[in-house]
């Protein structure tokens, strides 16, 4: 039975995964879920997802949410297709600690200071909200810190973790889509090793897919 | 050569470290650290870790900071030591997946909403601030619907990720301590299965180990 995604391809959160599924050419369904109306608080999916947040996957008797975390199982569980993005069959336990330390810097420094920055300009104006300056200034100001950091990284390193793309990279994609729609394309293409890690990582076919995924969506 | 920890026992991220290394029973030597004279901020150490941030891990050519990345690279460097927090022995995809997803919760919502909490109450005064009750507020709202998820979790196994302890549990300790340190006990004490899950992993010989550290840090 092939695996289920819930979600939809624009929440970043869902991309997040849709990247490592077509990375890795794992056969799934992707449920058609509407969170117009509340779908996601829905009884039936609080069961699923306590949080009521998407995406949640089920394979069989599993069911799992947290994106970070379902990125992670099917990388394990299909260890032997597609891109080996957590440096398993290497058997090299030093770059794994190396996807595994940059990928917690995306969970712990990029997302957190990208999140608010990319609500208020996206979202807060789709509830009725009028975006807030100040938080965005601020989180542009913390962004740049953590960009700084990246720029000196990715000056000794094609990628993240070393000079292969993993799931450290790959997790960084749906944030920075969103980014490189908004007004401050600059924080990433006037930081020119940012900027060439970036156009590598998002010209990826799995990549181009994911964008493909969430361009309908938008309309 | 011992692994060389950089950090201070009453630093959260500190102590989620040395819990591992308890539970490991890891070979290690803690290097003196002075945040009161800003050492993190030195070259020398920023050489280490970016962020300039403790703690950091020196494993001979290896250097890692981000102390979730830490952990889960020394559970499976010493895989045939100690407890197997990651189910890595098992060789259970499943329950592996469990460990990462209740791992990727604390990270994701746990965390994100004691965090604001404990800042505010112990750490903005030690700044020469005042306490932000509005800040602290909120955070309480937030990480009760957090707890009231964890409540009915528990509820239905004896720990996170399943009925075995693992690293999802061992990363609520260092925040969890400090909380029940503070006016909100009750957050944890008036929720059953919350409450006994607490006292289970928090009494662990390894635990104790790590609020015993802790201590004289904080006279």
């Amino acid at each position: 039975m092939a695996l289920k995604l819930y979600g939809i391809p624009m929440s970043t959160c869902t991309a997040r995964v849709l990247a490592c599924i077509y990375e890795k050419n794992i056969q799934f369904q992707l449920v058609p879920f509407n969170l117009a109306v509340g779908e996601h608080k829905q009884p039936s999916f609080v069961a699923k997802n306590p949080f009521g947040v998407i995406p949640v996957l089920e394979d069989e008797d599993l069911t799992l949410f947290e994106s970070r975390a379902i990125t992670a199982y099917l990388l394990k569980k299909y260890k032997e297709q597609g891109e080996d993005l957590l440096r398993l069959k290497e058997g090299n336990l030093k770059e794994e600690a190396m996807v595994g330390l940059w990928t917690e810097v995306e969970s712990q420094q990029y997302s957190p200071a990208t999140t608010p920055i990319l609500y208020e300009y996206f979202f807060a104006p789709r509830r009725g909200k009028i975006p807030d300056q100040k938080v965005i200034e601020d989180g542009i100001v913390k962004f740049q810190k953590v960009l700084d950091v990246y720029e000196s990284r990715l000056s000794q390193s094609k990628y993240l973790a070393g000079d292969f793309y993993s799931l450290a990279d790959l997790h960084h994609l749906s944030f920075t889509l969103y980014l490189m729609r908004s007004p401050w394309v600059s924080l990433i293409s006037s930081r020119p090793h940012v900027k060439a890690w970036w156009e590598c990582i998002s010209s990826r076919p799995a990549s181009l897919k994911v964008v493909q995924a969430m361009t309908p969506a938008e309309k």
